[in-house]
C-alpha cells in the first residue's frame, strides 16, 4: 500500500501505531472455567472429561451443548487476494485474519479461529476445510482470489452441513444492497426502476450483481478489465459466463464509462478509475458506491457534484460500506439457531435489517448505519434467525 | 468408561458435575486490544493492518513479533485412541482437546486451538496439518492411534520447521523418565543397573522405552497383547521391529508376567492387569509404576507390599505420573526460543528438571513433583529453552 521502504528495525517498526498494535498478534485463547486443584481438574480432564466424550459419541448431537465446537467459526484463508493487496501468502495474511477474528468477537461475541491455508489448489483447499470441519460450528471463508473462491464455496456448501460464508463476496452484497434499498427510497424509486453498473468482475463484484438481481434490480451491467460483461463475449470463464445470461439485457458493450450514460447506480469493484465526466452522465438523483479502497473509484466529493448518494469503503466519508455490518450478526444469527447453511433468504434478510435501521434519519448522507452503531448486530442476528427458522434450515 | 445407560435428556446429564461444567464447552477466544471506535479499527483492520502485511510479505520473520501465530500450538487429533475410550470419533473427542487446550493455557499460558480431524487416513493428517501450519507456532499430536502416530509425527517433524510433539509418546515418556530417576536415586542405584519391564507397545510403551534407553537404562523388555517382543519375533510390525532390536537384550521370551520375576522395574502402559505374585517376584527395591487409567494394572496399595516405590496415572495416589506436569513447560520453552524443533535433548531436559524440583523431599511416596506445584511449568520451561539455545534450534 505503501511505496516508501520498510524499516530495518523492529524498533523502527513500533514508531508507526498500527505495528506498536500488532505486537504479539491481537488474539488470545482463555478457558472459560477454572483449574484450581485436582478436583477442577478431575471434571475438566480426566477421568471426568471420558463421560462427556462418551455421551457424544453415543449422541453426535450432544457436541452442541458441551463442546464450543457449535460456536467457533474457522476464518480460512490462502493468502492469494488480502485487501488490495493480492497474493501475499497465508503468513503475510494472519494480520487480517486475526483481525477479522477479532471483529467477529467484538461485534456479536463470536469465537473464531483464523486458519492461512500453504496450498492454493481447489482441490486440496476444499479438502483440507471439509477434514478440520469437526472443530468449528461454521466456515468464513476469507481474501480467496476469483474464481477459485466461487467453486470453493460451492463445494464446502455441498459437502458441510454447517454455515459457509465467503464474506468478500456476500458481506459486500449485503451491506450494499442495504445501502442501496436505502438510497431508492430516498430517491423515490423502487429497486426495479433502476439500471446499475458495477466496475469488476471479482468475489465482490459477482456476488453483488446476483444479490442486487435477487432484490429486484432492473438491470446490471457487470465490467472488467476487458469492459462491459455480455453474453456470447469471446474469452468469458464459467462465471462470467454465468452472469452474462443474467445480466446486462440489453447487451451493452464497450466501457464502464459508456455504459454510465443514463444509468441510475455505479458501483465500483475494481480499483479503477471513473471520471469526473462520466459521473456527470448519470441519470438524475444518480446513487454512486465507489468502494474500492482505500483508494475509491472516484473521489465522494466530486461524485457528490453530480449525485444524489455516494458511498465508499472509507471511514472518513458519509455511508460507509462495510461489511462489519454483516457478517458478526449473520453467524452469530446463524450459530445462534444452529443452522445447516447461510441462505440466500438469510442474506436477504440480513440487508433488510440494515436498511430497517437507518428508517426516519434517511438522508443523502445517512443511507447506512454505522458500523458502531450498537443496533445493528443485534438486529441482523435476530433477522437472519427468523429467517433460518421461517425456512426451516435450523436446528433449535 | 460407564456400562450405566445415559439420561435421556439434558437437564438429567446436568446432575453430573462433568456435564455441568462442559456446558457451552471451556474454551473462549478473545482479543488482545480494545476496538472502541473507528480509529481503533483502522489500525487493527483496514487500512493500518495493510502495512503490517506488507511488511510480513516482504520479511516473513516478522510474523513471530506482529502476529499471534508465534504463540499459539494446534491440538490435532483424529479422535482414534481417546483416552482409554478407543476409536470415538473427530466430535466426540473435543471434550479432551479442549481440556488439553485449557492446560496449556492455565499451567504455561500457552495459547492454542483444538484441530479434530474427519480423516484417518496417514497421508491425509500429515498433508492437512501442513497446509494449516501456516497458521501456529507448534503442534501438539493428541489421541492418534499406534502405530500411524509414529509416521505421522516423524513425516510432520521433517516437514515442518516448527515443533511437533506427539503428546502421548513423549508427554508420558518424559514424566515417566523424570520419576524413575528420582526412584533411583531413592534406592541408591544408577539407571544403568536396572532392568525394566514395559508392559504395552503403544505409543506411550514405545516412547517410555525409547527414552529409557537414551537415559541409559540397563536393559528393557516390552510387551504386547502377544507377550514379550524379542529380536525375530514372527509378524512385528516396522515400529516393533526397530524397538525389538534395541530392547531385550537377553532375548526374553513369553509372557509380561515370566520377565517380572528378578526385574527392576515394571512399567505398566497396557490397560491389562498384573497379578500380585507376580509382582512379589521382582527384586529388593522394586519400582512399579501402573499407570494405566482409570484402572492401574495392579492397585497401588497391592503393589506396595512388594515395591519400594509405586507410582499410577491417578491423582488420588501419590506419585501421579501426569503428562501436565511434562507439555505445557515443553511448548512454552520452545516457543518463547522459537526452536525449530524438540529435540531428544529437550525432552531429556525437561525430565531432568522434573526430577530436579524432587531434590531433598524425596521419599516413596515422592519421587515427582505435584501437578499443581507452581515450580513445575517455569522450571520445564527453563530446561528446554536452554537445551534448546545449547543444540542452536533456537530462532532467538
Amino acid at each position: 500500500m505503501s511505496a516508501q521502504p520498510l524499516p530495518t528495525e523492529p524498533h523502527s517498526f513500533d514508531d508507526d501505531p498500527a505495528f506498536r498494535l500488532h505486537r504479539g498478534g491481537k488474539l488470545e485463547m482463555r478457558s472459560t472455567i477454572p483449574v484450581r486443584d485436582a478436583d477442577d481438574l478431575s471434571l475438566a480432564y480426566t477421568p471426568g472429561v471420558a463421560r462427556v466424550c462418551t455421551a457424544i459419541a453415543e449422541r453426535p448431537e450432544l457436541a452442541y451443548d458441551y463442546t464450543w465446537t457449535s460456536k467457533v467459526v474457522a476464518v480460512v484463508t490462502d493468502g492469494t487476494a488480502v485487501l488490495g493487496l493480492g497474493d501475499i501468502g497465508p503468513a503475510a495474511s494472519m494480520p487480517v485474519m486475526e483481525g477479522k477474528s477479532l471483529l467477529f468477537k467484538e461485534f456479536a461475541g463470536v469465537d473464531s479461529v483464523p486458519i492461512a491455508l500453504s496450498c492454493t489448489d481447489t482441490d486440496e483447499i476444499v479438502d483440507t476445510v471439509i477434514r478440520m470441519a469437526p472443530s468449528f460450528g461454521g466456515i468464513n471463508l476469507e481474501d480467496i482470489s476469483a474464481p477459485r473462491c466461487f467453486e470453493i464455496e460451492d463445494r464446502l456448501r455441498a459437502a458441510l452441513d454447517i454455515p459457509v460464508f465467503h464474506d468478500d463476496q456476500h458481506g459486500t452484497a449485503i451491506v450494499a444492497l442495504a445501502a442501496l434499498k436505502s438510497a431508492a427510497r430516498l430517491v423515490g424509486r423502487p429497486l426495479s426502476d433502476l439500471r446499475a453498473v458495477v466496475a469488476g468482475a471479482g468475489a465482490s463484484g459477482i456476488a453483488v450483481s446476483k444479490i442486487l438481481i435477487e432484490a429486484g434490480i432492473g438491470d446490471i451491467a457487470l465490467s472488467d478489465s476487458k469492459g462491459l460483461i455480455y453474453e456470447g463475449r469471446d474469452g468469458l470463464n464459467p462465471i462470467k459466463q454465468q452472469i452474462a445470461a443474467i445480466t446486462n439485457r440489453s447487451l451493452l458493450k464497450g466501457s464502464t464509462e459508456e455504459a454510465l450514460r443514463g444509468a441510475d447506480v455505479f458501483i465500483g469493484l475494481s480499483g479503477s478509475t471513473v471520471q469526473e465526466a462520466s459521473i456527470a452522465t448519470m441519470s438524475d438523483d444518480a446513487i454512486v458506491f465507489a468502494l474500492s479502497n482505500p483508494t475509491p473509484e472516484v473521489h465522494p466529493e466530486v461524485a457528490r457534484r453530480h449525485a444524489r448518494v455516494v458511498a465508499t469503503g472509507r471511514s472518513d466519508y458519509p455511508n460507509q460500506i462495510n461489511n462489519v455490518l454483516a457478517f458478526p450478526g449473520i453467524f452469530r444469527g446463524a450459530l445462534d439457531v444452529r443452522a445447516h447453511s447461510i441462505t440466500e433468504g438469510m442474506k436477504l434478510a440480513a440487508a433488510s435489517a440494515l436498511a430497517d435501521i437507518v428508517g426516519e434519519d434517511l438522508s443523502p448522507d445517512y443511507v447506512i448505519p454505522n458500523p458502531f452503531d450498537e443496533r445493528v448486530a443485534p438486529a441482523v442476528t435476530a433477522a437472519v434467525a427468523a429467517q433460518a427458522r421461517a425456512e426451516g434450515v435450523n436446528r433449535i
